[in-house]
């Protein structure tokens, strides 16, 4: 696997563009457009919140339904959630517009949004901003980057990542784009990841990698439950790598899911990294856990609390405020078994052992704390499981009374 | 019932005291002593963290194992938490002085800590504070105003309350002081409470009286599990009030039960209120629930969703928010059946009704959410079950570009 620039046109046959439609206010860009000469095979993954986003039934419905896809249509500025009858409407009329310009089925383009809940969207913008978008499509970097631009609400900056691996002796690409902002709690604002890929892979084995992958990448961002009415992620596959197609769970199949797991991770880390203001992307390991449910349930109480985050911006080994984020995350330990170690580029270290700090320098937890990314790894001596979870430190002055609390 | 001045020298045969011991920098206040001239009952709710600090293991000792108890010593800046057995031995040695001082027994002294976690309390200064604090030792209001404020760590004010009420023909008193600050999250801070009476009740009855009332105040404060190391509420009955001994719930029982939540509640929503820069208490009703069970879950979903409340400080009826946290709540609902009303001093008014905005006026939803007071009403209409919830508005400056998302 070789990592290459660019994003949703790195792999063959992709096209995409990004415009200002007017939805947002100030000539922001708010529409984006993917495009694949081919028709893609799709896969999907989607909010678990009970209020789900007319655009989350919409690609519901041709991702679970259709065979294929071959356009995405993404808007930022408003969401189209709890929008009733009326807002799925407004999903099925993009479509439409969409797959006229296009020459294809509305069955074929995939919607998203993002932006704020409860409004209606402007379908005069929307609809002229679709037929304004079709011909920008080009297959250059630049224009999967104006997508990336055109996709954001409040990230500060835009995500891409795209990687290129050998399957079946063919150079296969895998790009992705995504947007949502790891500043306070991931619940905070709509994630949308968007990847593309030339591999030939049957549409099962697409979602069933998409799947697989999401779990360990885009869902540690995220707390349990704490999904947006509108999270989306959507993965197209054009077969246009010429691959032999990946039907089954071998060689390629596993070549492809590591490629995958890297660019969903690497955008995943650039939702957690992108802090308004945040100094340092924080990744908690939780390893020798008894299952991988409670490492995940250990590691994301850590990754999210307030409290510890801002003990990270303060470069505060206040290790106290790890251990009350397991105790109170309803993970079964033994708190007078627990390691727990910091790592960065500047060193690792130990703080505390079984329970009980050890006599660590603080002068060194500091200089290790102090770097662009910081990890704790929590030990918690029950078996072989792990999970890594992913966030950023709190930084604002709000948040300095906690930072400073133990000084 | 009837509200009066005071807080946990308000009851008959209270006294308190409060200094700086040196454990904070600065001269600040951080002991404080509690004590009853005639031995009390005792009853007590604890945290549910895995990670329960020394005091609380320590009280856990005296309320369940002991018939009475007669002090409470409750020092700020040091939390001791993950201590180990040296913290623990420094419970029992701190309760050792207050015997001595007191001329009581050693386990009839309750000891509470609040502040960093993983540091040893030191315990020259902590057994100076307790001998100092003796001879100081008042029944007045001011007493009792000096150890609320010793116990403070990042709230801004303090929280006392007090209140009268009859029972088998004699004046009861109840009386309370609490800390704990509401401004990020409950579990960022340890929220400790503690209650006079001079009812004579019985240790059975105390007990099941505060375990009902906590579970409609303090924890409708606080999220789930979400509990710190140290969280504890006690509640000492002294029986100087010469009322009939409440050994059953009978008419007094409940007299004493209802004038106990609102004393709790009372606490529960200063603390709430208390929020750094908080310009607004934001409470929560879910009515109409299946089950009290939904109706919790689902108030403590709003009131804790970071967004709703930078929406309540932004005065923004941006109810997508909140229908947004029902639904990744865990709770089942419709959200096609939801109603939602805001409510305030300055009127009432219906934002949604079956899951669809009303035709409101912002201008008149504004103004309702300018008020100190702020109250979100969700009719899920399943059933008759219902619960209240308290927070408050998130004011930072960070928050704004949250607050001003929907213009």
């Amino acid at each position: 696997m070789k990592i290459i620039d660019g994003g949703v046109t790195a792999a063959k046959g992709f096209l995409a563009a990004g415009l200002a439609a007017g939805i947002k206010k100030g000539n922001t860009k708010d529409m984006a457009l993917v495009y694949s000469e081919k028709p893609c095979v799709a896969a999907g993954t989607f909010t678990t919140n009970v209020v789900k986003a007319a655009p989350v039934k919409w690609d519901q419905h041709i991702v679970y339904d259709e065979p294929t896809a071959q356009a995405i249509v993404c808007n930022s500025g408003v969401a189209n959630a709890c929008t009733g009858e009326e807002g799925y409407s407004y999903c099925k009329e993009t479509a439409k517009i969409a797959a006229e310009e296009l020459k294809i089925s509305e069955n074929a383009v995939l919607v998203a949004s993002t932006g704020v809940i409860g409004k209606q969207l402007p379908m005069d913008l929307m609809g002229q901003g679709v037929r304004n978008l079709v011909p920008l499509l080009s297959p250059t970097l630049e224009a999967g980057a104006l997508a990336a631009q055109s996709i954001m609400t409040t990230d500060t900056i835009s995500k891409e990542v795209a990687v290129t691996l050998e399957m079946g002796g063919k150079t296969v690409t895998l790009g992705g784009m995504c947007k949502g902002s790891g500043m306070i709690h991931p619940n905070m604002c709509t994630m949308l990841g968007f990847v593309t890929t030339d591999a030939a892979i049957s549409k099962e084995m697409l979602q069933k990698a998409l799947s697989e992958v999401v779990k360990d990448s885009f869902n540690m961002i995220s707390v349990d439950g704490d999904t947006s009415t509108n999270d989306t992620v959507l993965l197209l596959a054009n077969g246009l790598a010429g691959n032999p197609e990946v039907t089954e769970e071998n060689e390629d199949y596993k070549a492809f899911l590591e490629a995958l797991m890297y660019v969903n991770t690497c955008l995943a880390k650039k939702i957690a990294g992108d802090g308004e203001g945040a100094t340092a992307l924080f990744e908690v390991k939780v390893i020798g856990a008894e299952s991988k449910e409670q490492a995940v349930t250990l590691s994301k109480s850590i990754v999210t609390s307030s409290l510890t985050k801002a003990a990270i911006y303060g470069h505060d080994a206040n290790w106290g405020r790890i251990l009350c984020a397991m105790g109170y995350s309803g993970a079964q330990f033994d708190p007078e078994k627990v390691d727990l170690f910091f790592e960065s580029a500047a060193g690792k270290i130990k703080i505390i052992e079984n329970g009980v700090a050890t006599d660590y320098s603080e002068d060194t937890a500091t200089k290790i704390l102090s770097e662009k990314e910081v990890t704790a790894i929590a030990d918690v001596k029950m078996g072989d499981a792990e999970a890594t979870a992913w966030g950023c430190d709190l930084t604002y002055d709000y948040i300095k009374i906690n930072a400073d609390y133990r000084s």
